[in-house]
């Protein structure tokens, strides 16, 4: 799988690569795969049919998802399918009524889950002193994406898109009510899986240049300005390809972060942590 | 890709399942690809052979990460390449003395990263509110770990192999000194990437049963028993394969969480996030 890539090969792969730099080669395309070009091809999808998954699908994909790396094999993650018309309906509600989690045949909602390990020490009679810190929920939070990534890369693997829902943090405690989560669950965010509606496709979105992102030996700011000004220009132009208003990148960083009201009720998640007994100590 | 796989495609997918489970096929396969088995095929590894990474390895490493999704596209992440032998070990003195850190030729250090919308708003004139906050800060931890997770699957599919180091962890200031970084941006984690010694191989690591993590439509724990079982089954055989002394889950999960000693430091981390400027209001 690491042969030199023949020309149609590697023709896909500067494709894939322009449409995520819009610049030039970000260096000479050496060596190419299948996993590659489903990584680079990455989209997320917000129009579903209703088509459900092939038998043993969503088994796969967990399977996939649990063969990521996990902190010291503790596990501290858990995902819900859901599948069920009223309650995704329920779930979309608080995610700002986003129409795709209703649409998606299936819905997973990704766990930090510290319940798990508490129950088992508790049934020996032990109790985890180490639960109620930030970094323990910390461990839970990275061993819910890692498994998550997994899980979006095999579905797209499989002809399947998705999208993730980091809108659930909106109101947790809802989420919580409704898959019945004990203490020490946390909902970190949901992911739409399903067959990608051809009539509403979506285009693979630019990103920073690899200067803004990639540093050697040390982290440099002065550094990003070229990696940032590529991206600006970069998403000028996929915002008129989309016939989106053409604005830089530095607007919507402001709109999403230079306001309290734009959090949507995300400021007050260290006091919903806690009353799903995560305490950040 | 989504053709029914042959004979010989079933038996390596059944074998890849087996040595994750342990346990009888967790459902029919009905589709297989080169990605499945590699994503099925992980094992971290820590025993590197000096060899370097070919000439645009990790820029298309970087390019699969930021091919990962992306909160808002905001992009609050960036990674630092280490090759430098003496930065190297000192990382790895942070790190408890692993090895690896020192033997594999890229060391890739993970960062949590708010600096830049903030120098990019400051640049601008415009504070952002919405910076101290845990949701912020779970952002950036999350866009890291989807970004660090694609940057693995793609080492892994170009037959480089990787291991996590969370133990940067115990001493991020020693990390952020070491790489200059500024206020606002925390290492999340290190990721050795280099060729495995093959002297030293490491194996597939079995995992919960699917239906401790698995669950339908609501959360429960009574019905995660029988994977928890099946699980400790597994890594009973996995350690006498291994040589390593046969323990069930429950001891590794109380020699990790139990006590805080065994937290090597780590109980400081809001402490520290503090003083690294990041308020988790």
């Amino acid at each position: 799988m690491n042969a030199r890539p023949d020309e149609a090969t590697l023709k896909l792969a500067r494709e894939l690569l322009h449409a995520r730099y819009r610049a030039g080669d970000i260096a000479g395309v050496s060596a190419w795969n299948d996993t590659l070009a489903t990584l680079l091809s990455h989209r997320s999808v917000r129009a579903y049919q209703s088509t459900p998954l092939p038998d043993g699908t969503l088994e796969l994909i967990v399977a996939a998802a649990q063969s990521a790396a996990t902190s010291s094999n503790l596990q501290t993650w858990s995902v819900v399918a859901v599948e069920d018309a009223d309650r995704k309906a329920k779930l979309s509600a608080v995610a700002a009524n986003q129409a795709h989690i209703r649409e998606c045949p299936v819905f997973l909602v990704w766990l930090a889950d510290l319940a798990r390990v508490d129950h088992l020490a508790k049934s020996r009679g032990i109790s985890l002193a180490a639960l109620p810190f930030v970094e323990t929920f910390l461990i839970a939070v990275i061993d819910a994406a890692l498994a998550a990534q997994n899980a979006v890369v095999a579905a797209e693997s499989l002809g399947l898109s998705t999208v993730y829902i980091g809108a659930l943090r909106n109101d947790p405690e809802t989420v919580a009510a409704e898959l019945q989560l004990p203490p020490r669950v946390m909902p970190v965010f949901g992911l739409c899986i399903g067959y990608a509606d051809p009539a509403r496709p979506a285009d693979i979105k630019p990103r920073l240049g690899q200067g803004a992102v990639l540093h050697r030996e040390h982290y440099s700011i002065p550094a990003q300005q070229e990696g940032i000004d590529e991206f600006d220009t970069a998403l000028l132009a996929f915002q008129k390809e989309q016939k989106m208003r053409a604005v830089g990148w530095i607007e919507l960083v402001i709109n999403r972060l230079a306001t309290i009201p734009a959090m949507m009720g995300r400021e007050r998640l260290r006091e919903v942590l806690r009353t799903f007994s995560f305490d950040l100590d």
